[in-house]
């Protein structure tokens, strides 16, 4: 860190912010320069409030000089990390493809669209059965009995599950069904929940909240990681802003950051990061040609019929053209 | 819900959107404009996905005209409630002002704040026993032992108290100690702890997210209303925008539209929604002159000593200043 | 548009509102609801201001119905625009990719660069001779001066040029020099300008602005259009939000809903969307993906001495491998 | 300026980053850390473009220590800038209201409420000769006829006259009719303008962006008072945020924060940064409460039938109310 002093600060007061810094067990260096003078915090810094320092008399503002992210930062850990999924290696060349229903609905609908997503070519099925709904009046889930149609879909198609769950208590539960656990985007700084994903030994796919930066999103990474659990995927599914015409909007700048930033890998979800069907192709292949490692991607059989984000859900057949052309900019990607 | 068919669309078109809408239970009236036709979707359609006719062939847009929260809703509701206090009721002319530190660091700490603050007039104590962080490696509360802390604070003074719950196993346990359970920004939309929240008999104050629209707030509430628990306030307390210069923004807007919208009391929080102390007091003032019916303040005895916050915390003879200064505002509004 | 009457709203509300509508030379269309009722508002409302019927007694709110654009609209104008550049036309599937310096600095600077992107393949050559800075105190462009150097590299290198008019009167002389007249995302809303840029016989570029929506872009072009001037290019170059790790966050979801809305060709500015020279390939391979028709990209011969944006100008021998890649995402597009 | 070096950077790379530093003219001072070493620039390096150096090998960030407006600072001018406004001082204890309608409509309409918004105490006469809208089809405003009708509105009633100048050639006939010339918030980076503005003799009302940072706020009045002009207030009118409950976000932060950082007195647009009427006195209050040194209101005699912004206009009854109402907050903070 860096503190700023004040232009007309005193001497007095710079003895002082220095005398504290060093009670907190840290070295300092002084520049002193025209206008104003600045003091280098020398040591790891992250633990302490840095703002606390901006209290002080004669301080003008402190900057921050240390990445807060640690084991999710690839400074300490260049080499990509590799999750396996059905077969492949989510990070590798190969990109993933996450696809299926916002919700469970019954287990017909289920069934159909496993079966459909695996004929596309889909790596794995996505599902919610507990579901975060802004309404209280809105449909919640089906809960476990979602889950087990969730299974009965695996066992039919050999396709891994990727589904929600939204509390710790939960998580027992969903991890019993599941191959990947979703933390969903109004759950990333819900830091129980974090702590849950963290002990337990499962495949964990983080969603950025609509509300949250890059690094916030690499900060409630760290807690799962802190906690021993390092099969972490990111998802970057759009962001709140000003825009309306879109739910949300896609921050593709993230996908080329987060790979500089860290060795997770990085799904895109264009289904809610555009809330409208008509956007999420090109949108899925913007994602890859920005070098995301893979895709979750909603698809409904009959969208109009469907229980909750039936606007930004693929029919199958659009869904499977969609998977064509993902590929095809893979392949000009050098990838697969 | 208003149905907007495209320029161009067909009559078959229209003729299906309609049978939709009458298969779904509601009624239709059309109204055929020069350009387009719109449909217009009679009965209480909030149940139902809004956005799932936006698939439908010639649909160019949906637009809802119901408000979607009906129990926090002033319509259905036009008297203020009214939440006791400590002797008081917010959300009647007098100011309620809960003031303490953002953490409990110790018992020393909590029991001279408290005595600080009830000297410059609070009327309940605040504290954090339980503390959602950015990062996992800053302090996260003393747990259960703040709890403690908190309950002889108010035992040597009198003051209830106001503290947070994190998740809804932590509600039983929060609950036996405060007097009112707080929601933070960052749980708003914790749905499994809202309706924990709802469930039991206990005064809530919930906090809108950071980049959480009023009527996600109202939403929010909805879901404590509906499961049985009346007793909420609301709480601005800054949202996020490209503004830098201060922590978050304050909607000083949600104020005056809160007290349009609903009759739950609203309380506003400079200290986050500033993030710096300095502008803490004009911001309580200006909170105060637009209609707020209390302040949440955060006070520490030696804020560059705090484990959290220190930056936006008042020091005690601050806060008695800022007291005064509302109780002046108040009165020229005629409240007290 | 469409009147949402309050819900407790009076008979005699809803027939003052009526006779307005009337009064004001529209007809209307009421569907009565069970909670309450709205008007339609028949006829072409675009140049009235909707919201003063929100200020009459009884009335909970409006809501468009119409586009408020219509020469830039799709609805009335479904084949694309195209526009020729330098022997291809923009908007056609050859990809158009214009570069060259933030600003042109000098002489033998500006050749240089338009050599090295020629060589790469650029279409057109970017430079900017009249700066808009945010600082008095930084470098504001070379002026005339600057238009007639890059003239020169027009005449050494047949590359058109596409640079920036500030203020209308400057479009005259601007216009002499240029190919393309850009209009800055600062001065999207600067109605003068747009005027200007209306009435001479000249392609224009015109770059959203960073806190503009879509629609706000397009009723500026609209501004343009409607002076009788149909040569317009859009630039999505990034918007302003919350995340701060990049410059701006690129809109990637406003390349397919332009493409959807307006027939006029689309270009991604990735050098600005994010502000950092290691994400511009892959903002700009993603912007190819999503469906743009061209690219603008800041290429300096050594971006540490540039005079403005060095941090997110390629070097030449990096957009040239970005030239490369682009053109094969293109193809995997069926375009070129 | 702080150069930060990357955790695995080389002596080598520093030592070229150095010399860069240095053939810029600046001297460094260097602070070796546990993980990286940081440069710190000494000297004024506010002309520099700080991001050059991000883009040397081995340089992770740079963070700026300097303010990067000078005259604007209160450190260089700690005094309040008052200015004078019809016997009162723009920036003393009493408050000044500016008030009428957004348009100059015809000349019975401006006589009607000028006379109106005089009696209510208002200190100066607002209204729009030249109109910047969204849409070209709206109402453009009436140009020099309109500033004819505000001059003899002046004539009739004493009030100063405050109005817009869109573009650098309208700058000397605005100057011919108005005491006070606006530069409105579409228009705060039109540098052409601010230039203009800053090399005549007249008072300038500069309404911050929808989109711009207070800091760039700051750095547009720097360019007025670079040219010579120090005759600037700064006016709040709302920012652009996520919620759309409003029109815009009211940066009430912005009031302390500006006044803390600049001499120049600071005026509130609650009418623009709500949007609706319904707020408008709860946030003129507000804004009294939290600092600023006065208003600028819409005021319109029959709100409905007004040509734009019809609905964030006050009938002067409600005017005149709000003003009593403002009045004792401003006496409550021992002001006027």
């Amino acid at each position: 860190m860096v503190i700023v002093m004040k232009s007309h600060s005193t001497d007095k007061q710079l003895s002082a912010v220095v005398a504290r810094v060093h009670a907190a067990g840290y070295r300092t260096s002084l520049i002193k320069g025209e206008e104003t003078t600045i003091i280098g915090v020398i040591g790891d810094d992250r633990p302490i409030d840095r703002t606390q320092f901006e209290m002080l008399d004669g301080v003008e503002k402190t900057m921050p000089v240390l990445k807060p992210f640690k084991l999710a930062s690839r400074d300490m850990h260049p080499m990509d990390t590799l999750i396996p999924l059905n077969g492949h290696m989510v990070g590798a060349p190969k990109i993933v493809v996450i696809a299926g229903p916002c919700s469970v609905e019954s287990r017909p609908q289920i069934m159909e669209v496993a079966q459909a997503v695996k004929e596309a070519g889909a790596t794995a099925l996505r599902g919610g059965a507990f579901k975060p709904r802004t309404s209280p009046y809105s449909f919640q889930g089906l809960g476990e009995e979602g889950l087990q149609y969730l299974a009965e879909a695996r066992e039919a198609t050999g396709l891994p599950i990727v589904t929600e769950a939204m509390s710790p208590e939960q998580v027992p539960l969903v991890a019993r069904y599941a191959d990947v656990i979703q933390i969903g985007a109004r759950n990333m700084q819900n830091y129980a929940l974090l702590n849950a994903a963290g002990e337990i030994d499962a495949r964990v796919l983080l969603k950025r909240g609509m509300m949250s930066t890059i690094e916030e999103l690499l900060m409630s990474a760290e807690y799962i990681l802190a906690k021993g659990n390092a099969q972490v995927m990111l998802c970057e599914r759009g962001i709140r802003t000003f825009e309306k015409y879109t739910r949300n909007t896609t921050d593709i700048n993230a996908v080329p950051v987060l790979k500089q930033l860290t060795h997770l890998p990085v799904i895109l979800d264009p289904s809610h990061s555009t809330g409208k069907w008509e956007y999420v192709a090109a949108i899925a292949r913007a994602g890859i040609a920005a070098g995301a490692d893979g895709l979750i991607i909603e698809v409904h059989q009959n969208p109009p019929d469907a229980l909750s984000d039936g606007a930004q859900s693929l029919k199958p057949e659009k869904f499977a053209q969609m998977v064509i052309e993902c590929r095809k900019i893979a392949e000009a990607m050098g990838r697969m």
